[in-house]
Order: C-alpha cells, then sequence, then structure tokens
C-alpha cells in the first residue's frame, strides 16, 4: 500500500507517519521509485503498536524505541524472551532494594524467579511507598494478591505460548505486559465495586 | 513539630514543603507566631501521601491536587465513596465508548456496577488498544483475568473496610486503587516468569 493508504488504515496522519520513520519507530517502506514507498501489513501493525504505546501508557519516544528495538532483535528462548521483554519496558521503583518480605513472598508461593529481577525491586518499591503513604498492605493482603495474580499470569502465560510464531511471541509478551496492565487496572476497579456493593 | 522536624521526618526539602503548602496539596500548620508554625502527624501522612503520587505513581500536580480535594470531603456512604476516590484518580482510555462484551463481561461474573462507572469506558477502551496493537486477548483470557481480579477485589475491600475510621477508609480506598496497581503490576510481572519457566 501507499503512505496515504498506511495513514487511512491506520488513522495516523501522514506527518506524524514521517516523524516515526524519521525517528525510527517505524520502519521506512520498500522504494518502489523516487516519490513513492510500498508498505506491508507489518507497517500497520508497527503504526498500531506505536499509537497503543504513547496514548494508552504515555511512554515517552525513548521508552518507545527502546520497547521497538526489543522487538526487532527476538532472544533465543522463549524464558529469556520474557526476561528481554519486560526489561525494555519501564517500571517504577526499580533503584530500590529487594526486601526480605518481596524474597520470602516469592519462595511461600514457589515462584521461580531471577535474582536479579528488576520486578523484584519494582515490587519491593511499590510495597513500600503504598505503606509510606498509608496503605496498610498487611501479609495476608499480599498473599490474597499473589493468588490472585497467579491466575492472571497463567492466563498471560497461555496466550502468549499460543502465539504461532516466536516473533508474535514476543509482541504478545512485550506488549501484553504492558498493555494488559491498563486492562486489569480497569477491571480492578469494577470488581472493587462490585465487591463493596456486596458488603 | 517544627517545619525543619517535618522535613526531617518525610525525608522531603523545606522549600519543597513550602512550595508544596503554596499549592494547596498539604494544609499549612498552625501558626504559633510571626515565624513558627507547628505541624501534626496527619501533615507527615500528606507529604508521604503527595511524594507517593508525585514519584510512584508520577502524577502531574493538577491531578494530585484532585486526589488531595477528594480526601478533604468525604461522601455519605463507604460505596459512594469509593465511586468518588475512584473518579479522582487518572484512568486512560475514559472517553471511549463502551461496548457489548464488556458489558457482557461484568454482566457474566455477576458484577453490581453502575452504568455511568468510567472504568467501563476505560476497560473497553484497553482492550481495543491492546488488540489494535497485536495483543489478541480472547474471551477465555478475559474470564480468566476477572477470576484473578476478583480474588484481588475481595482483599482490597477487605482492607477497606477494616480501616479504623471513614476518613482512614477512603484515604485506602483512594490511595490503594492507584498506588496498589505498581504493586500488582510488579507482581504480575514476578509470576508471569514464574509460570513461563514451568511450561
Amino acid at each position: 500500500m501507499r503512505l496515504s493508504e498506511l495513514a487511512a488504515e491506520t488513522g495516523v496522519g501522514i506527518p506524524t507517519l514521517k516523524f516515526y520513520m524519521r525517528e525510527g519507530l517505524v520502519p521506512p517502506g520498500e522504494r518502489v521509485n523516487a516519490t513513492t514507498s510500498r508498505y506491508a501489513v507489518a507497517h500497520v501493525e508497527r503504526v498500531r503498536l506505536v499509537r497503543a504505546l504513547v496514548d494508552g501508557l504515555g511512554l515517552s519516544l525513548a521508552q518507545v524505541r527502546t520497547v521497538v528495538s526489543a522487538l526487532d532483535r527476538p532472544p533465543a528462548s522463549r524464558h529469556e524472551l520474557l526476561g528481554a521483554a519486560q526489561a525494555a519496558l519501564p517500571s517504577p521503583y526499580t533503584n530500590h532494594a529487594v526486601t526480605e518480605e518481596v524474597r520470602d513472598l516469592v519462595a511461600r508461593r514457589g515462584w521461580s524467579v531471577h535474582p536479579g529481577a528488576t520486578a523484584l525491586r519494582s515490587l519491593s518499591g511499590a510495597i513500600e511507598a503504598a505503606r509510606a503513604a498509608g496503605v496498610e498492605l498487611a501479609p495476608a493482603t499480599l498473599d490474597a494478591y499473589a493468588a490472585g495474580v497467579e491466575t492472571i499470569a497463567a492466563a498471560d502465560v497461555a496466550a502468549a505460548w499460543a502465539a504461532a510464531t516466536p516473533e508474535k511471541a514476543v509482541a504478545v509478551v512485550a506488549l501484553g505486559t504492558a498493555l494488559v496492565d491498563p486492562v486489569l487496572a480497569a477491571m480492578r476497579r469494577l470488581a472493587d465495586e462490585a465487591m463493596s456493593a456486596q458488603t
């Protein structure tokens, strides 16, 4: 398709598409002649991804570039791939030390996790920040959260492994991890409302 | 305590504390004389809250002001309170129309939710954005997510209702909703890694 068709298909204007290509977020089209390039379905998918990262998650251009470049060099194994995709996405509290409480929680749940996983630090920092702001987060609450999250993670992994190709699995994992966060946040608000109406 | 003690207690510098008070995010202290004011434990809690909202969630000053002003006028019932606290917090995709799929999901789970709840629109928009970016989100996946989220919401509501006073419950709900999101996001990344190692 032509650039004007890519614009029509994605709902993103031609100046913005040109900007994305200059910034390396979307690969250039295949040159047909001096004034025309041709674009494929992969371009449509990439443009939609960039929009979702920018509009949906509010990522900066630099962060989008990190995610996109992780997609362009998929790692060897699926387990490795998950780590690489997650590391490319920004997480809060990553300069925090891992607490004993978080180590204990992971051990208690029997989760096999790399000791250097960024999420261990994010979790420790997020728990501390919530508590500092007055949210108690009792051990029983954290255990109940962990049980709920296990159900969610089993669905995540089933969806990722169902993907047809490794490239597609990278996309599902990298994007799924971040793009599903707002889905779960909205669901949790609905379930909170439903549960509070019952009590 | 004096302003210098409030600074020491919270780890926030005096110029920043003065800025928060000028901006109405932290109430002024009780005036003792022309040069001295006195601050209470409530000030410590408020300053920690503002830090968590700014640093942890990356909220703008205007968004922090909205959250803080919801805390300063608690609504009548606990169920109402939850809606008010959630509405004060920014959510993505709120200008999206509620989809039939989301209505069906809520009905299927038996969730009693106000038809105008912002989270219905957020959920519809977040699902669409994830799909547009290539994350499939099959109906079975959404149902598994909903089951996991119910476990989490039951823990949320138990924690909120355990709070001693209505004011404290407002804090738990308003902050808990937003400040627990990063806790759950980090937990999900760990559980994803653990589940993917098993398969």
